[in-house]
């Protein structure tokens, strides 16, 4: 099994936490996505991924993209320890926690967006902070009632094993303050971020700890 | 069952399509995302789903928020017909193929993300145009490359049955022709897309033959 991986890619980090969680033989193709113009977007890359993007796994003849589905295809092969509660109501829950980053913070801060603001939409460094910061800040709250409000909350976001919400939540939380985002109004992620991080799989997994980090 | 929805919402569209799939017993909610200052932005909803996204399903005492963690909810409680194919490699290609609508388009597509461009950025409609239509072409390439790419292509996104793939594809086709959007240089997208429109389950949940239709 092989990782295409760039080490601040918090798509990747997710996938790297699992891959360590449940102990998967693996390696790490790191693909830089600044030099070079990007080398996600060179043909050979394209030719086996023509989404272009990162993380991509690459297994038997096979290359699977987006990270919750690499994410779902290891609990579904690999599933020790699971990254999904076993009740439907539970799973749709944390499921949802895990979309909600992936779906509603993740995308619109990623790399392509930011140089996409900048570039066509001449928005000044000012502007694309605050663009950051808002949709960080408007995820960030949704979450925080949420893991509030709800009595399975603990140690992780859901009971006290991490589970696929966890695994989106810390490389958020690392891109988050990377941009120097406020984070006093989330006490709750804060402390399950803090916690996860006390975990070899997480830390393992940073992006300072990878081969390709700079 | 109690689904949150809004006729225009491509997210509640794909949940709409499954429970019409499955012949699943449920009534529709309908949240209207501009009226009012949008009423998923009122407090009465907020407290049922602190996101304020729709759509989001009712169940027992439950909310489930998330499009991908309801379809996923409806396929583990309600099999048949099942949304993903068997095997652990092409559960994750089906996967993929929705995710990279749920996550690489539709997230940088949607209202408030359009609303964002033209208050705060003072973006003109023609940039916000061109804005919508790059995520669109960047997001319908790589896709219509990987379903040109794979033998599992058939009368859908994976064979002749519908799939989760084809359940985010028809409304961000619909999506895309509302946007004016060029389409081409899709011509497996179109052809997926007119095949999945001439099923009953697809056509009801369609924005125009919806409760709340304007």
């Amino acid at each position: 099994m092989k990782l295409a991986s760039y080490f601040r890619s918090t798509a990747a980090y997710r996938v790297r936490i699992a891959l360590n969680l449940k102990q998967i033989d693996h390696s790490l193709v790191p693909i830089h996505l600044l030099r070079n113009g990007g080398e996600h977007k060179q043909p050979n890359y394209q030719s086996q991924n023509p989404e272009g993007l990162v993380p991509a796994l690459f297994i038997e003849d096979r290359v699977l993209s987006q990270s919750l589905a690499i994410l779902e295809y290891l609990d579904e092969t690999h599933p020790t320890p699971p990254l999904l509660p076993g009740d439907p109501l539970d799973r749709a829950y944390v499921r949802g926690l895990a979309l909600s980053i992936c779906c509603d913070i993740h995308p619109l801060n990623n790399l392509r967006v930011l140089q996409y603001l900048s570039g066509d939409l001449n928005a000044s460094d000012e502007q694309k902070n605050a663009w950051y910061q808002h949709w960080i800040a408007t995820g960030f709250s949704a979450l925080e009632t949420r893991l509030a409000n709800h009595d399975s909350t603990g140690e992780f976001c859901f009971g006290d094993t991490p589970s696929m919400a966890d695994l989106c939540l810390v490389p958020q939380v690392y891109n988050a303050n990377r941009f120097n985002c406020p984070l006093d109004d989330y006490p709750i992620i804060q402390r399950i971020n803090a916690r996860c991080l006390q975990e070899p799989s997480f830390t393992l997994a940073a992006p300072e700890n990878q081969v390709d980090a700079e």
